[in-house]
């Protein structure tokens, strides 16, 4: 029998199939092998992409040469720019805002890497650590709403350049599944006196049976209501609305719990394509603190198809239950082989990075 | 420069890249051809389905037998299901309900046909009085909230079998969407004395550039804020919140409207995937009278990616007022070829019909 879920955080209602046993295999629906061709996001292609707002660049170097280990340029097709006009038009029925923001590419490897997971924790870090700095200097514009960092790996989850990346779009109107999400953190937090967030977690460790992972501060879970099959949520155990004010021990942390996580999902769906998001609270609202950040980590492995676009229902014939144990049960040497196949990766790079450098 | 605009329907929020001039072609992504093999959808194989729960016979038969236009069989793999337990329980932070409801199909023709619009207006009014009186026989149970009557064309639609069919699901909870645009539409009312569906409709028609067309009753246009490239939306002119109480003239001129629509659809972007849906009020709101029933039409030419499922905002790589245009430049001619493809099926239709009668 089915039952019909409801999501604490957002209010949705899931369709959760309990009767069918399904199994990882039945979502193995691939992202497809390397395209070749040009790729304007490898080293030695820097002056392919617009200029770079900013790098990591451990050994130093000019900017928009080689030599960098993670890299920031503009979006070359940007759904928003910086400096378009800010206007704010409401007609009788149509309400209309300018184009001001941003739209950033978070390049995360100079190698043609597919998947974050071939990178080490240690450079995943890197990553995330840009990611946080974008942050913090793009909500210091006025006319920014909100600013939301994803990742679109895979065709089918969007993405159209296969190299690693991350992308942000800043916005100058408040996203209506954020504000959503705020406005049940606040009405929770007047009835309970506490973070649903932090409610939720209790419970779910409690129970422990949607749990994924729990270490360094940080709880992966499946969950109660997961629109999707191996849907994950990756939750700060301690109470935090904003992502951007982690430190450098809080970074790292995040990047090695995501990294596994995302490793053991490659390893039970077979690289499947897949988005993650960061949810944070905005930095000019005053209930910011009732919210909790989070990531929610989202394979594409299932169509949405009419009555999901209709009812804003999902139907997700996998368990969370199950989605969690099968994660778990990811064997430590698979892990390991992974881990290994990304240190070559690594050795590779340093390497060349080396040898470049000594030109 | 993109735009953002707000959809006051639903409130959310799309960036319509206005800058970048889409053409039609930079959409068409293809439906794939017929995938051959067995279908359990065509005449002769009734036995593969579950047992019919209604069907159009107009030269009588028996159930489960030949001899039908438009046949209705549960799900074999339901969502819901009628009969499933009816709890409904909440803990202290998750609450479920249990799946008592119905999925169903609605099988649209004998024949292996792909999409409607290969189906004469005619027999396609026969596919949307079957829809309406499934709807009418399910709000009878008091503990359905909603049905939704929704079709998904094209494996990237969410379609597992081709042959032409439509779904319906009702479930025992109301949908997060509807309730939204439900809770707008009541906001709007309270306000402004006037529906907010019809107080768009008078300014959408008399601006001018989004409607595809103005016939018959019904208004097709492309909302002020399409989140997908050519979204539509058809409306009756009339004001009205459910879809279920349309008489037999009302379904005739809507079948012939919408098949009109699709059919230009597909000549614009070349038998693309969609999906469209009936929003209409539920039964048992006190505040229906303030909705307003429509049929969405949703094109799936894009991927909807981080951002997308981060936000709830979307991008829209293609101007609504363009994809107006576009559909209504769709020639008489091309128009006139389509529909005597669809008229050769019909005779075949008819004849072989008649051949499995003589039987």
């Amino acid at each position: 029998m089915a039952e019909v879920r409801q999501d604490a955080v957002s209010g949705r209602w899931v369709i959760i199939a309990t009767e069918r046993a399904a199994r990882p295999h039945d979502f193995h629906v691939g992202r497809g092998g390397p395209r070749g061709g040009f790729c304007p996001f490898c080293e030695g292609n820097e002056d392919r992409t617009p200029p770079e707002i900013a790098a990591v660049r451990p050994a130093g170097g000019r900017p928009n040469g080689p030599g960098w280990q993670v890299r920031v340029v503009p979006n070359k097709f940007p759904a928003l720019q910086p400096g378009a006009e800010g206007y704010d038009r409401g007609g009788s029925i149509h309400r209309v805002v300018g184009g001001h923001g941003a739209h950033e590419v978070i390049i995360e490897s100079p190698e043609h890497l597919l998947s974050p997971v071939q990178l080490s924790p240690e450079r995943f870090a890197l990553v995330m650590r840009t990611c946080r700095d974008r942050y913090r200097a793009l909500i210091e514009d006025e006319r920014i709403s909100y600013v939301l960092v994803f990742k679109n790996v895979g065709e089918r989850a969007g993405a159209s350049i296969e190299h690693t990346h991350s992308q942000l779009i800043a916005v100058p109107v408040m996203p209506k599944r954020v504000a959503e999400e705020m406005r049940r953190c606040e009405a929770f937090y007047r009835d309970e006196s506490e973070c649903l967030f932090c409610s939720m977690l209790a419970e779910e460790l409690d129970v422990g049976e949607r749990i994924v992972a729990d270490c360094e501060g940080y709880v992966v879970l499946s969950p109660y209501a997961a629109r999707f099959p191996f849907e994950l949520w990756v939750l700060p155990k301690e109470h935090h609305w904003h992502f951007h004010e982690l430190d450098a021990a809080q970074i790292g942390a995040l990047a090695r719990v995501l990294h596994e996580v995302l490793a053991r999902l490659e390893a039970c769906l077979r690289e499947p394509p897949f988005n993650y998001l960061i949810h944070t609270a905005p930095v000019s609202d005053g209930e910011a603190e009732h919210y909790h950040w989070h990531i929610e980590v989202i394979p594409r492995v299932t169509h949405v198809a009419g009555f999901e676009w209709g009812t804003g229902f999902y139907i997700n014939p996998m368990e969370p239950e199950a989605a969690a144990r099968h994660l778990r049960e990811v064997s430590d040497e698979e892990l390991r082989n992974r881990n290994a196949a990304a240190l070559a990766v690594e050795t590779t790079s340093v390497e060349s990075l080396a040898g470049k450098e000594q030109l």
